[in-house]
């Protein structure tokens, strides 16, 4: 991968890197067209990363689908995959990890501990593997986002972090890897996470500012349904992801899935 | 540094970095003639890394001399000299660690508590700055040396880890930047190390195997002298850093002065 991406430089010619773990959905395809029309590579990362997911999550079932992801990149222009195994990236006796405190501690830092780190670590590996100029993130991962930003100016990566809007269902669901395990009951549930995010943007743009009204909105819209459960609701600080702030940050549980949506309030809640 | 080395890279030069924290002396001089032996580029790095100091140690006395520095650097075939500043490395905000277990946890790690973090941080930014080819280190401190070796490996360095053989006074004694600290009696009794690992190995070469003997010799050498203090002796693998193995480490206390020194017990003590 390295030897490719300096030759590429070495012909002066940009390289755009999109890191994701497989399952590619609409969402990846944006940032993808995004990396596409600011680059002159495109380089498509795809690694399930063992050691973000705590004991209790999802890795095992987590969605791989190969064919599905080859068929959609085949059609995005994408100049190069780099798909390492897992023996690649951990290989035995490995023990290096890369940790940012601060912006990662609270809400998805404090929910799933050793998450961040696994990011963190994952996404430094790939930046020293592609030597990218510029990274795409989706805005639906907003603290990742925030994590990468801080971590790639610690350690002096030249890499510009480009974040891309979420992309969503026509009703509001954000796109995600994970909505494949909702059933059609929490499918409908699962709405809940972008009415309340705007509801909540209606209400600043009526002048809410109270903090507490503005959770108590969003946590009221969510567990209206019975099968949802909050397990945060915040409106923070972008950079930091602490309050105050105008970003409305939720993880919510619909049955045995967790899903994550976010919104900044000062602006007006798309479609 | 990154758009200098990157334009070497271009031209098909390879690129060696002897990173330092300044105070050179005839060992980083070692380091700089291997490094101009195996490369068309050598940096020198000099940055005195506040984050690898513990709270009591040395970091504000740790000694600075920017014109000896040149005055041995201009005669020693140098390409580049990378000095950041301290508000460079470590802007406001930054918050983020490498992280090293297993080798870096035993001795020196177990030592000085957060001191490998702040190598391995510094030395990750070093890679990413630099993007050497090579990078040399010195034996004296052979835990840093595996330290880095598995970082490198485990964040996808494309670096080969030069480590090179320890310079030394004609009576025994590492060179140091810290020797600097030692009064005239406290010179006398440094020699204590020295002496003790090459007693050591003349043992281990007339068939002495047993750990503890080897442990006691090499105690009972140092602690002949009033001055000096045993922090630790042990007798570990060069890997992993905890036995059983055969390189002796030492970490000495002589006054308020902390020395430390190692040999591989299986080869001849030099001089």
């Amino acid at each position: 991968m390295l030897a490719a991406s300096r030759r590429w430089r070495a012909q002066g010619l940009k390289v755009g890197l999109v890191p994701t773990m497989g399952a590619l959905h609409a969402g990846h395809r944006s940032l993808i067209a995004a990396a596409r029309g600011e680059n002159d590579i495109v380089v498509v990362s795809i690694f399930v990363n063992p050691i973000q997911f705590g004991p209790g999550e999802d890795f095992a079932r987590y969605p791989r689908d190969p064919a599905h992801d080859e068929d959609l990149l085949g059609g995005a222009g994408v100049d190069a995959v780099y798909r390492p195994s897992v023996e690649v990236m951990y290989s035995p006796g490995s023990s290096t990890r890369v940790h940012v405190s601060g912006v990662a501690d609270p809400l998805e830092g404090a929910a799933r501990p050793g998450h961040f780190d696994g990011v963190a670590t994952v996404v430094s590996k790939l930046f020293v593997a592609v030597e990218p100029d510029r990274a795409y993130f989706g805005q639906k991962d907003a603290q990742q986002a925030a994590v990468v930003r801080r971590l790639a100016r610690d350690l002096d990566f030249s890499v510009e972090i480009r974040v891309c809007p979420t992309v969503r269902e026509p009703d509001g669901l954000a796109l995600s890897s994970r909505n494949g395990y909702l059933g059609s009951d929490e499918r409908r549930a699962a709405v809940s996470l972008s009415s309340a995010l705007r509801l909540a943007a209606d209400a600043y743009a009526a002048g809410e500012r109270r903090p507490e009204r503005l959770r108590r909105m969003l946590c009221g819209r969510i567990e209206a349904e019975s099968l949802a459960r909050v397990e945060y609701a915040e409106v923070v600080d972008p950079e930091t992801f602490t309050p105050p702030g105008t970003l409305a940050v939720l993880a919510v549980r619909i049955g045995k899935t967790r899903l994550i949506d976010n919104h900044d309030l000062s602006k007006v809640f798309p479609g």
